[in-house]
């Protein structure tokens, strides 16, 4: 009867826990008390793409219309990557996939970036010969550019739910934020680089 | 007895259908029909943000300095604004907020964005300062655009799930992603128009 009533208590006390945040009682600074932390972390990541931004002034400063395509270029391999990632934590919960999948896992994640950019990149390419706001060499780069991020995003977004598995890390809770922080500094780099081959800059 | 294994085939007949999707069995062009029409829709959002900075590009090319923080602007504007959406598809499901509600959500979540928009703010403000790639000017107008772009990401964020549940829809599907491609484009209008008003571009 005593173990009972303990297992009672026990149960309740477990469900205080679960429901004791209650939105309705929680104040302003409490709620940027618990949100700030990551929000600082994602900053820092961001302030990250502004110096590599900052880095490639020149290039555009000589070609404006490179800027245009800043938030479609980190903005498509945060989507590409992210489902990626998706896909991957369901398929490690489901024990579908494991460490000794990675190089299978990763090759035909990048296949599937690497064809939706392509298509996506053609889209952009076929619009720059009917939009007067950019030149077709442009258009150019970034049909080029967006397979190449997509390629990137996209293995990252196979690798990092893996690998953060494997490490011993709940791959749902750092590997998509991990992806798209890194894709958005390391992203730009590839589209500038490739901007400087393309339009000799 | 017959009953029985009627419900054995039932139970069976469920869980496969719930595991019939197999990752290891999927081809990539299965990969890529699967995905594509969500990447087709956030990528027609990301064309809208390109029209956008296409509009102001007489801005950017008086001060190029800007187009640094493009990225950081929309990216912290989508992270804080998720924060609002997962924070309100909890409160939904728990039933603590409902359509009642709205105006109490919105404060709130509008009152903390606007308090970590400017404490991020006051940090580039002091690293415009300090760093040489942009002009203490430029830092006062990210750090005044962080705040506004803050509030209007959390608003959405934290009125969007709410919306969507009185109207019927799953807020844990569209909400995050919908509140994403709106932030894109609205953000980098707000963004631009503050850096007219304090440039005086």
């Amino acid at each position: 009867m005593q173990l009972k009533i303990e297992g009672d208590k026990d149960s309740r006390g477990f469900e205080d826990s679960e429901t004791a945040y209650d939105y309705r009682h929680e104040g302003v600074l409490q709620c940027v008390a618990s949100r700030l932390g990551w929000l600082v972390f994602f900053f820092c990541g961001l302030m990250l793409a502004a110096v590599v931004v900052e880095a490639f002034e020149e290039v555009l400063k000589k070609e404006v219309e490179l800027s245009y395509f800043v938030p479609l270029l980190i903005g498509h391999g945060g989507n590409t990557g992210s489902q990626a990632v998706a896909t991957m934590i369901r398929a490690l919960a489901l024990g579908q996939v494991g460490m000794q999948d990675l190089f299978m896992v990763v090759a035909k994640e990048g296949a599937a970036g690497v064809i939706m950019g392509t298509l996506l990149g053609l889209c952009i390419l076929a619009f720059s010969f009917v939009w007067s706001g950019i030149t077709p060499a442009v258009g150019l780069t970034v049909a080029v550019a967006l397979p190449v991020v997509s390629l990137w995003a996209n293995v990252l977004g196979a690798a990092l739910p893996i690998l953060s598995a494997r490490l011993g890390y709940n791959p749902a809770v750092t590997s998509a934020p991990l992806m798209t922080t890194i894709v958005d500094s390391t992203g730009l780099i590839i589209y500038f680089y490739i901007a400087k081959w393309i339009l000799q800059l």
